[in-house]
């Protein structure tokens, strides 16, 4: 396989204090190898001025660049994610602390993995988003995207909210809950989990909707195919919002339908070789751990 | 849409009181609408001979009926699925007592249900199994199909077993509990729903692997795609069995391996017109049922 | 048995256009009885004036009531019991739609079960509150009494919170999470049970933890002695709050403390003759509901 | 505090290659110490006779012993409760792997930690047990103690089974499910555990009940006081088994009720200095352990 990638993209984890040495370090690196290297704006911006790498905006990177290397945690991944999706480059994660489940590569080993990855020795996995618009009085009036889960929740009051699940236009029920997960199979590993959610392995074409606190007994979460249209219609009088990936959030009014659908673009992430997503569940879920003799 | 349906078969639950008159009733009603009507075996000998239907063997029924109508229970439809699977015979369930999962028709409107499926007014939708194999040194032990699940469970000592989860051949993790269950969407609702495990819509192509009592705190529900192969291998030195659907079972011994895969033949269910698969859940699940004040 | 009950209050649902009724016609019941009846202050000024029943605050009621009825729903009773639960004043729940777990009385028999009541014929129950302080740099900034909860929660960003939990002085863990649920077992069939918390019977003298969507995916519900002082402190820089029975709340800030005792006074609920805790269970949770055939 | 310890008897894991030498040397060390040593007869089977400590059996140990040191993992300190109970000889345990719940010395400190208990540095710790009985026709036909758990549970045929269960002879509701654990607050971290049920600290007065697979998906767990009377009435035609902590088992016949009540006796567990119930928990239930990043 020949390697397809001429100019990459560097994008770290804002204000963080051990981001600038792994930024420039892997710069170089990429540098020394005859690639063209971009910084992100607000990489450069977070790490300072001593450096001599051009940098460039989200914008001019979804253009350019044929890789963006994401150096940082999962938020970075999610952040970047949204940020790049529309442009079709694929992303790699590197971890700067524990590895996490989007960030696969230790920062310890980043160039040799780096290296490989850019003589082709990879795998190439596509992880789709939700489409997510919020409809007021039938008129968008907002719009975003999720590469791990909407969450539809209370409010500033902190009061139990009630709304309306209509999947593909016909209405499914009425729930009164804290909110609702509407998760990826990506976001499966991250809050949805915690809230008792199912894992869904990547490759399942399907949408996990997981009940919070809800007040009936019989809810329980459900699977359903990725090709459907979700909405979550807010019912009077309760206050709540929602939230993207955890990193942005909308408030909701009562009336407001929040509408998702799977994207029509996937992201895709290189993986070194070697990959696995289970050993990756195993590490991180601590599936060796046994709590009796 | 024309009607594509000539001979039809009934299939009754066995040893039921009320069964004999609502399989007569209905063959009259077919017979009567000129169509060929043919009375599974077992069904026959049940109700008794009161009646001059022709009789037939599930194998008689595969080769000639369009249709089959199953009147009893879920239990009755799984049952017939394994039996008519390689022959593509379509099913229509008819429910004696409460609407199940599968016989969605209710017994005092089953004629006016029909006409209308007879008449081309019905939707069809096609469910996977599993096709399950007990190797034993390599060598095929046992084989099945199931509708709703796989269950690899203790055995006659009721001791916890241990065994090792793979798929496509890669070692997922080591499990100790009090089984496993392998679930198709359409098993979702059933047992696997009691273990808490996740609903499934039926257009999802998952397979829900949902732990039973496992030893480990981490251990979760998670969903495959329905392209994999599964292959639990019984660890010494615990007994273990495996359960189909809840209907038949064979003995595990340590070393055995249960593999399971999609089976290459779908069933085709049809349900009548308005059948909504979300307003049975809602039906079943109780999901207007409210706890708290 | 002789009548203990000279002095009755009536407490009503504020803001409820069909409690005014209610209260004024137990009112005249018990009037017509020759008993003294004090209309409380807030349920006086919510039914408008057309009456002759004296008004009385919730101090002069505590000073001087034998019993007071409240007419609403759980709701209604809980904000009671924390304003008369100083004064020992036993309470007796009329529920004005759905019978509650604390509201057993139907208001269409409310004068029957009254009648009973005043009798002699009922069944006393003592349920303990949680005597709840926020501590900032050592010294109490807030403190209220809770019959149902307290719940540490993440507050207005929504960001999962972290804690340290300490039972007696002694550390527990620290814990992330979206918040902790510190229940009575009368609460324990509220808000904590729609997070899978235990159902703790009423005489059983124990304190429910249940974690709100933990990241760890070992926490677990555990129940305490109530003999025991619980303590979660508030690690930064993650803002919270923490709600008493879902009424009242209190804005955290990090290394603030929430101090949960058992109160040293109990709550004395008056049940109608035949009450069960069981068949009250058995109606509100819907034990009779089976979701397969 | 003055040492009430002269004679101390020593059980020993059966069939366990590595107990012998455990056993050996901690019965030296206490003879050194001028103490008697008895070895339990089963023990002294297991490890061979190469000795010279008198042999004794539980009859014997419970009516001469003031301390039994139990060497092996959970399960023998289990089988030894069951055992001593009724004598009152106290228990301490060590493990020979990693720490149990119950047995809290690790062999490789167990000398200094048996000469501080010795020395009187040591914390008491009663747990209650639970007395079981099985009538068939009101007629006791079996009866033992439990220091975990109960575990009503389906028999060799492996189908759901279905219950009574009444509290202090008042109806509860009817059960079908897998089964049904009770579990005192030692069990809870048990087996009662791996099925969700809730964790209860060793000096709550409560008795779980904690549902396995129930049909219905508005069952819970449930703590009751453990004054009550538990009965689990097998409804026909089902078949099922009663377990006792994991080790003996009894085969119950439809119509059997088992009924379980607190024990009149505690068990006295002592702990080595600094033994902490919430330090055993993080350290079993890897509290520490955190699944996402």
């Amino acid at each position: 396989m020949s390697t397809p990638f001429r100019t990459l993209a560097l994008i770290g984890k804002y204000q963080s204090p051990d981001v600038a040495e792994s930024v420039l370090s892997i710069a170089r690196f990429l540098r020394d190898r005859g690639l063209a290297v971009l910084i992100e704006q607000g990489t450069a911006s977070s790490i300072g001025g001593a450096h001599d790498f051009p940098v460039a905006s989200y914008e001019h990177i979804g253009a350019s660049a044929d890789l963006a290397v994401v150096i940082g945690g999962d938020g970075t991944m999610l952040h970047t994610a949204r940020r790049l999706i529309e442009h079709g480059v694929p992303l790699v994660g590197v971890n700067l602390g524990r590895l996490g489940f989007l960030t696969d590569i230790a920062r310890c080993s980043a160039t040799e993995r780096l290296a490989e990855i850019l003589d082709g020795a990879f795998t190439a996995e596509d992880r789709f988003m939700l489409d997510v618009e919020v409809l007021r009085g039938g008129a968008r009036v907002f719009h975003t995207l999720a590469l791990n889960d909407v969450v539809v929740n209370k409010g500033e009051l902190g009061r139990m909210i009630e709304f309306e699940l209509s999947i593909d236009d016909e209405f499914v029920y009425t729930q009164r809950s804290d909110g609702m997960i509407v998760s990826t199979p990506t976001g499966s590993t991250a809050y949805a989990l915690s809230a008792n959610g199912p894992i869904l392995h990547p490759s399942v074409g399907g949408i996990a909707l997981v009940p919070l606190c809800p007040h009936a007994l019989t809810a329980r979460p459900i699977t359903l195919p990725d090709s459907c249209r979700i909405d979550i219609a807010l019912l009077p009088p309760h206050d709540a919002r929602v939230h993207f990936d955890g990193q942005t959030r909308f408030d909701l009014r009562a009336g407001d339908c929040v509408r998702m659908t799977r994207s029509s673009r996937s992201l895709r992430l290189l993986h070194p070789q070697g990959y696995s997503y289970f050993a990756m569940l195993r590490q991180k879920l601590h599936w060796s751990a046994a709590p009796r003799v």
